[in-house]
């Protein structure tokens, strides 16, 4: 294992205040326990609060700013947060007009997050996000995993939240752009975890792996190596299928978000070639791509893959995805 | 050799396609000869444009738009453009004021930009960047190789030329920013060039290249590998003992602009424990980090390893990296 570390214990901590260095004008660091918050507090509304385990930065904490999260509580690589850091988060950032946390389904994420929910005296409520078409169960997982549709939550709850909207409005358009939102990734080669100092899987000079998760997780199959529209081409068919088993079958004409995610290791010209070729295929279904977002947003530390997802807009969700955003790895609009 | 990509050959048509579709409303496309502008053209402005090999995404394109470049050339993976794809750009933007190329010094693009500039009718001049204090001479170079400071270079004369100044009063904050900035970078791992599908270079488990640069060129020394803070120490102390023998060796007290640039393979958790490690020896020598930039701007494919770049601020380069900037890969204030 090569990474850029002193002591391996000491990655996180050491990790987050370059964080809050960096951006010192938008977020502030707490420790013991562990989490961040917006430099200034704002007033009057509903406090959105997510987190997971590190390894998949920007998110979460790359995301907490004017538009999107209050707070966001990293636990260790691949490891659910502890409820005493969403506790501390929450009694932090709450403005008396409750809080919302919004969780990738992930089993330790949810229990921890609930276990807060419980303990935590104000209002309260909890988006799950579950975009991920590629397996129902998986190893971390009971139903579908939240991967890259997150982002285009908190992206949209948080530009409500900014409105004055109450908790359950905000809560019902984190479901809501959930369940408009598909996405399946690829992974080329393996990560490794700091602490595990070796591989999370074994891969072949040749081979990929169809519907990984973000931790590494198995998806539907090893298969050979592909030319990108090929891969491409399953990946799209996958969120399609989805779509059409759902409620919101897209009709011809609908426009959509495309977001091509990489997961760390994978460099941007052959992102931006994975998006030319799923806007040709998403294209050929009659779908209007009217947004795009391109780029590193929930990684798998220094995975080479990619993920592609999918949001079924309408003029809420555009509105919302739209409006300004000020964030460490999101900004724009203002 | 596992890339998402089709035919090689296609590699960066595709893969600038998926750019432009992506990004339409900041940027424009051209093919044969190949070039990118703002989609909507300025008035009255020196035009900047910038250029080179591909793979060091999103460095140019990437920069292209408000307060930044007015078009990039961009050549095949690590190998320069052509004159004619400056030329044929600089006709597309010349508004009258003169065109000023932002070259980064390599052997290949210093000759082709030259070319251009002498068969462009219009007035023009070049800010060559030579921010890398590796090695004065190298692979591709004579003097100095650009880095990841022609960023810094960019965005501020990008943001002088927005105030409509002419284009000596352009070339001359170039060459100061250039003068005033000094990079140093580390390889872990190589990159791959598509078309040559193997290895650029070897490097074993447990090594590091001190000095690489981006293209995978041999740094200063091939060194086992240690913990961060003291890859991070030489890093830094190259950087200051290069100050220290200039023009202007900075005082106690004095404002710097820290960019930590990840070359494609490395976290973002390691750029920002990079970042804090840097903070910390910058700081034990009296600077003052006023302005800081963590990412993947000035890549190398999909290397690991990172470069660590100093810029001395005074109050006219504070102004113009504070300004507005509206691009694919940076953008705040607007």
């Amino acid at each position: 294992m090569k990474k850029f570390v002193n002591k391996v214990d000491d990655m996180l901590v050491e990790s987050l205040s370059g964080f809050a260095a960096a951006h010192r004008d938008l977020v502030a660091l707490h420790l013991d326990p562990n989490y961040l918050t917006r430099a200034q507090k704002p007033q009057n509304k509903v406090a959105l609060i997510s987190g997971g385990g590190s390894g998949h930065e920007p998110l979460h904490a790359g995301f907490i700013g004017y538009g999107m999260l209050d707070a966001a509580c990293p636990g260790h690589v691949f490891t659910s947060p502890s409820p005493d850091q969403m506790l501390a988060a929450a009694e932090a950032v709450d403005m008396g007009k409750g809080v919302l946390f919004i969780v990738k389904n992930y089993a330790g994420d949810v229990m921890n997050f609930e276990m807060a929910s419980e303990m935590l005296a104000g209002e309260n409520a909890t988006v799950l996000t579950s975009d991920d078409v590629a397996v129902i169960n998986s190893t971390y997982t009971t139903g579908r995993r939240g991967v890259a549709g997150t982002v285009i939550v908190e992206k949209c709850v948080g530009s409500l939240a900014e409105t004055g909207a109450d908790l359950a409005t905000c809560k019902a358009l984190g479901d809501k752009v959930n369940q408009r939102t598909g996405s399946m990734g690829v992974a080329l080669t393996s990560c490794t975890v700091p602490a595990a100092g070796r591989a999370t899987f074994d891969i072949g000079d040749n081979e990929l792996e169809m519907g990984v998760g973000i931790h590494g997780e198995p998806g539907r199959r090893r298969e050979a190596m592909r030319e990108a529209d090929a891969i491409v081409g399953d990946m799209v068919a996958a969120i399609l299928q989805d779509f059409e088993r759902s409620d919101h079958k897209p009709a011809k004409g609908q426009e959509i978000l495309l977001l091509v995610n990489g997961f760390g290791g994978t460099p941007l010209m052959e992102l931006y070639l994975l998006f030319n070729s799923a806007a040709k295929v998403l294209e050929g279904h009659g779908l209007i791509i009217s947004r795009s977002l391109v780029g590193n947003y929930v990684t798998s530390l220094e995975m080479a893959g990619a993920s592609i997802t999918v949001c079924l807009l309408d003029d809420e969700i555009k509105r919302h995805w739209d409006s300004p955003v000020h964030t460490p790895a999101l900004r724009w609009g203002r």
